[in-house]
C-alpha cells in the first residue's frame, strides 16, 4: 500500500495523442507501448479520496483501462480540447441520485465548460445515470477530502493555465504541470526542491506553447527537483532514443505508469 | 471496388459506450468483439468524396482504427455530446494552410458545436495543424461531391435530430438514423421501400428517446425496406443472444462492420 498517495498516467500525450491519425514517422508506426499516448491525464488516489485531473477525449477509454469505479472530484488545468471533452463521461460517476461530482476550475475554464456542456451546468438534467456536479471555482488552495491542492499558475502560449500542487498533512507530495511554457515566479517557489514533479515535456524540439524536453530538463535543475517525470509527449518524443539520455532524476512517463509517495 | 459507396461503422455504441464504466454485466464483461461498441458513427466512402457522420468522443480512435487518411466532409445529426465531442480531432485533416472541411449541421447543432469549440468558429486559428473549417447550415437537401444527401426529420425524445438520406445519380442509396424514438411522417416517406436502411435499435426494452429492438424491427417491416442494420446499442443489447431471433431482413451492426451499396 502507498504511503500517501498513488499517480496514475491514463495519458501522457499531446492534444492530438500519438500514433497521431495519418501520420508515417517512427513513432506513429512503432510497436512500443510507451510510444501510445492518450491525451494527458492523471488519477490520484489516496485512502480517503479519488481524483483526475483533466478528462480529455480518451477519459472513457482511460477509466476503463485502469478499471476505476469510483471518482469524488475533476480537477482542470485548462479547457483546451484535449483537456475537457471527455467531461460527459464523468456521468458513471455520478449513477445514484444523490451522488454529485465536485467539479475544480478556474472562472474562465468553468465558463468553457459551461459553454461546452450546457445542459450539465443548467440544473435540468439531475435524472439518475446523467452527471451531476458541484462545481467549485477555482481561487486560491482549495482541500479534496485528505489532499491540500495548491493551483499552479504557468503560462502556455498565449493563455494562462495552472498547475497542481497536491500535499497531504502540511507535507507536500507531487506537482502536476501537464501544460506549461513557463512556470509563474510564484509557481516555481511553490514547487522549489520538491521531492516529485510531473512537467510538460513535449518533444527534443522547442514549441513555443511547450517545454521542450531540453528546457524541463534545465528547470527540474534549477528548482533542485528529486524526482522528474515528463508527460504530454508530441510523435517526436521516441521514448526508447530519449530515455538512455536524460541525467539522472529525469524520466519520460508513459501511458499506464503508476508512481507512489 | 463497391458500386456506389462503402459504409464503415465506427461504432455501434450508445451515448456512454460498451463496456460501460463500472458495469459488470454480462455484455459488459464480454470478449465477443461484437459486444465493444464505440460511440455511433459511420464514415461513408464513394469514388469522388470520403465524409464521416458524428464525431463523438471515440473519433480519433475510429479514424486510427480504420486507417482513415482523407475527408472532405463531416455531417452531424444532432449537438449531444456522444456525437460531437471529437470535433477538434477532425483537424487532421485540414493539416495543410488552404485545406478546409466541410461542416454540414442544422442551425440548433451549429449553435452548439460553436459553444463548444468557439476557437475553431473564430476564424483566429487558421494556422498549419489546427482545423480549418467551412459551416453549411443544413435547411433542405445538399450535395457532397456525387452524393445527394437528404436531412430525415426524427424525433428523439424531447429534442428533433435528423437522420440522413443518401443518393447518388437520383438513386437512393441508404438511409441512416442512430437517435430516434419516431420517425416523422415526411421521413417515413422518404425511406419507404428503401433497399438499406441504418436505425436506432437501442435495446430490447423499451426507451423513452430511443428506438427499441422490437419497435425498429416493427418501422423496418411497415416501411418495406430491403435490408435493415439496427445500431446504437447499449449493453442490455448481447450481439450473439439477440442475432439469431431477429426476422429476415433485419440484422445488429458493430463497430467495424462494413457495408457496400
Amino acid at each position: 500500500m502507498f504511503k500517501n498517495a498513488e499517480i496514475t498516467f491514463l495519458g501522457t500525450g499531446t492534444s492530438i495523442g500519438v500514433p497521431v491519425i495519418g501520420c508515417n514517422c517512427e513513432v506513429c508506426t512503432s510497436d512500443d507501448p510507451k510510444n501510445k499516448r492518450l491525451r494527458s491525464s492523471i488519477y490520484v488516489r489516496t485512502e480517503e479520496t479519488e481524483l483526475v485531473v483533466d478528462t480529455g477525449p480518451d477519459f472513457r477509454q482511460q477509466m476503463l483501462r485502469e478499471e476505476v469505479r469510483n471518482l469524488d472530484a475533476a480537477l482542470f488545468t485548462h479547457a483546451h480540447s484535449d483537456h475537457v471533452m471527455g467531461f460527459d463521461d464523468l456521468r458513471r460517476f455520478t449513477v445514484w441520485d444523490d451522488d454529485e461530482l465536485e467539479i475544480f476550475a478556474t472562472e474562465e475554464c468553468m465558463e468553457r465548460l459551461k459553454g461546452a456542456f450546457p445542459y450539465i451546468f443548467d440544473g435540468m438534467n439531475r435524472y439518475r445515470g446523467y452527471l451531476k456536479i458541484a462545481p467549485c471555482l477555482i481561487d486560491g488552495p482549495f482541500s479534496v477530502a485528505d489532499l491540500e491542492v495548491t493551483p499552479l499558475p504557468v503560462s502556455h502560449g498565449k493563455v494562462e493555465t495552472i498547475g497542481f500542487l497536491f500535499s497531504r498533512n502540511g507535507e507536500r507530495l507531487f506537482a502536476y504541470i501537464p501544460d506549461a511554457k513557463e512556470l509563474s515566479e510564484e509557481t516555481q517557489e511553490l514547487v522549489r526542491g520538491i521531492d516529485l514533479l510531473i512537467l510538460d515535456g513535449l518533444q527534443p524540439e522547442l514549441h513555443w506553447t511547450h517545454l521542450s524536453i531540453g528546457e524541463s530538463v534545465e528547470i527540474a535543475r534549477d528548482l533542485r527537483v528529486k524526482e522528474t517525470w515528463l508527460t504530454h509527449f508530441s510523435c517526436r518524443a521516441n521514448y526508447a532514443a530519449l530515455e538512455p539520455g536524460l541525467p539522472e532524476g529525469v524520466r519520460l512517463a508513459w501511458d499506464g505508469l503508476r508512481l507512489e509517495v
